[in-house]
């Protein structure tokens, strides 16, 4: 194998991979990226086993030459020293040669680095998603879906499934849905290009924060694979493949009231702040609650305590109040997590009573919807 | 006590103060600042019993009114919280009050914090830096030399005093070295204001760390007053006092070579990074030794190796090589804390043999010296 290659855009491919390389591996293969050269271009693929990603880079990408290809060939390389070597060499030229068995000369100006290579015979192949169900969505799109959802998953590895977000395709729509049972976050799309048949995927929420990491912020179309185990996400010379959850993901449908006895609209930002503060009394306490009550005047009240430091009170004015008053205390963390997803401006909080699930939504769009569980103290 | 301030006044204050702040202190009464409200201004203290900041804020600066005093007074109110409040209230004007007892009250827009203070009868006064001698640097010199020196003091309580930088005034120099006894840092200043007589002391590096971040970036005087136990650095509105280390600080004259076998002239920044590459293996064996030698060309070879990972070989162009051939193996982090140190465009280094220390020198100055101990491994 022997190619030279423009530094700065090895780079940026490598940026991409080393995204899926674990320092918790336990197969040793698995610390390498898998360089393959051919007369195309160079596949750079790396992989902790749950997530897999493989980036392309072409001889030649808009009118510039990117590679020049001496000798087609595959390897595996230590990614991180790799990595760094190639981070910190002099020159934008680099060459890359085996020869001598597995040793890789790495060239660059006045600089030559020998790395011991391992053969790409141990590793991995790519993930099958043969059969897969077929779907696009927008890049930004994508990323939005996964910040919208993705805070909400379990962090406990007690119900492996909740560590996921749920994906389901029915009628026509596009379910997003993850809860760690004291929250949910549900986000609805309607994707142009349908999958032909439903399906229903939980992918984990590490996968998914891993991807958004590499999403773009333009609209450009993801293709998304849905199979029986894995997930791959298709985007311009990068593929995304992920291990799917097992397990039967709950059924949340019947969690999300849709009668309520207070309804409140009140700028989403005022509320945050307002319940960030408290929450600096709150977190003293570690518990992390404030309480939250209307009086029938039009401005809510968030007060927390910590009988070690003190007390808080904020009011904030609510552009709406309707319905019966009210006192209710909630994990002011949760709350900040599902306003900061909402992320709107104007937005609505529907309550059914001070020990039923609650829910936040935009006043412009029934697309996001945000559930938290109060905490009994009043 | 009572008063209205500015709130980003205040913040700017906190900032200064907070650095003094421990999460490790044992007197419960150190986790708070100081309020002394009077009517002048504002002044906040905090301490961690080694270094002890004070910042005073005036009733009105540059013809704006910052303060409006109402009632003086003082308190002591927990750091973290204090601070944090501050820097979340909604808007620019802050009413603090202390009624009921020792219930201190923050007022912002519709926000509210009831926070219980301390007496601030049991806060430490400030030390005592009577009969100190008194000299003067300009803020963004000291600056320099603290980031010159610092790094090369020791990390291990073994030899408490090693922990310091040593300031010695004799012959109307300022001498300021540091040596974790396996490399030096030497730096020499000739203070426009004299100090009546000399003095010797060493300043705790964490010390002088915690004041670099406060110390501006202009050519405005810092008054320095060196006393029995303690130094006292005056800037603009801030005190910064921190207790001197006691013990006998090594003479380390007689470490630093005058008479060179090879003497090499090279470009700081290309043997930087020259370094830097090669230390990406050295840090692999976790002993970080490269090696530097030259074979009578005008090249300096720079190398080294991991059995596990590889090996890499540098050329370094060098300006002039003067004297014998050498070959020689130091620690690559010890090397590169130097380059930067010196932070020059073209250097010098002079060896005397490949185990005796070396030293580097700008060529335009004498006035910073870098000296480190070489490995055995030829």
């Amino acid at each position: 194998m022997q190619f030279e290659i423009m530094r700065d855009r090895l780079l940026d491919g490598l940026s991409d991979v080393i995204k899926a390389i674990s320092h918790k591996v336990t197969t040793p293969i698995l610390t390498g990226i898998k360089l393959e050269a051919t007369e195309k271009g160079l596949t750079m693929t790396g992989s902790d086993s749950d997530i897999t990603i493989s980036t392309f880079i072409p001889l030649e990408e808009d009118g510039t030459q990117i590679i020049r290809m001496i000798q087609p060939g595959t390897l595996v390389l230590q990614a991180k020293v790799f990595n760094e070597i190639i981070r910190k060499l002099p020159t934008n030229e680099v060459m890359i040669e085996l020869r001598d068995g597995m040793k890789t000369h790495i060239r660059s100006g006045q600089s030559e680095f020998h790395i011991i290579a391992q053969s790409a015979d141990e590793y991995p192949i790519l993930p099958d998603v043969k059969d897969a169900e077929r779907f696009e969505l927008p890049a930004d799109l994508m990323k939005s879906i996964i910040r919208e959802t993705v805070f909400a998953v379990s962090q406990q590895e007690t119900r492996p499934v909740l560590t996921g977000v749920q994906w389901t395709m029915k009628e026509d729509e596009l379910y997003c849905i993850a809860t760690d049972s004291h929250r949910l976050a549900r986000r609805i799309i309607t994707p142009e290009v349908q999958a032909s048949i439903p399906f229903n995927a939980v992918i984990p929420g590490k996968s998914l924060q891993e991807l958004s990491k590499i999403l773009p912020d333009h609209s450009n179309p993801v293709e998304i694979f849905i199979a029986n185990q894995q997930v791959l996400f298709k985007l311009h010379n990068v593929l995304f493949y992920s291990r799917l959850l097992e397990g039967n993901y709950p059924d949340t449908s019947r969690l999300i009231p849709n009668e309520y006895k207070t309804s409140i609209t009140v700028n989403g930002r005022n509320l945050l702040q307002a319940i960030d503060r408290a929450s600096l009394l709150a977190r003293e306490d570690r518990n992390n609650i404030v309480h939250f009550s209307t009086d029938g005047s039009s401005h809510i009240q968030i007060s927390s305590n910590s009988p070690d430091v003190g007390n808080v009170e904020e009011l904030v004015e609510a552009v709406q109040i309707e319905g019966e008053p009210l006192k209710i205390s909630f994990s002011a963390k949760y709350m900040m997590d599902a306003l900061k997803a909402i992320d709107g401006q104007d937005l609505m909080i529907h309550f059914t009573g001070s020990m039923r699930p609650f829910i936040l939504k935009s006043i412009d769009s029934e697309a996001i919807l945000q559930l938290i569980l109060p905490v009994r103290t009043f």
